[in-house]
């Protein structure tokens, strides 16, 4: 089973890179960028079965790991075999 | 209009950011891991309303800023308001 985990700064949290991201890109004339945020996304490939138990595993692993919960929130994406993302 | 642009990198492309993460889940106990790479996900609102241009003009951005197209591939997708996102 394949998955998808999102982490990405807390509304309120400065995020410098997506700031200069941003300038770069206006400077080579993408005006229409109102926003842009900068996170990381895991793609990881599961020894699993059982979709929601995956998923609790995910949500675990970013709380004790992959996300800083002082700055950051997280997204836990599982991908059915072929099919679609199904939103956490 | 939401965008998400997703940059990782190339298949055969090493990932030690990657590994380390995933030792790391095995040394926690994570041990259904059987891949994982680390990825970089670009949240951006837009000031469009054509999705398609929308993505043409996404898609020349990772080629001229966002990605590296020696190392890295790049998915674009567009959110449609209060909807669910559209593969590339």
């Amino acid at each position: 089973m394949r998955a998808r985990v999102f982490v990405r700064l807390k509304r309120g949290i400065l995020d410098p890179q997506g700031t200069a991201v941003k300038r770069a890109l206006e400077g080579l004339g993408y005006r229409e960028v109102q926003d842009l945020r900068v996170g990381r996304v895991l793609e990881m490939e599961l020894d699993a079965t059982q979709p929601d138990q995956a998923r609790g595993r995910l949500e675990e692993m970013c709380r004790r790991l992959l996300a800083n919960p002082v700055t950051e929130e997280f997204t836990v994406e599982i991908v059915e075999d072929g099919g679609r993302p199904r939103l956490a």
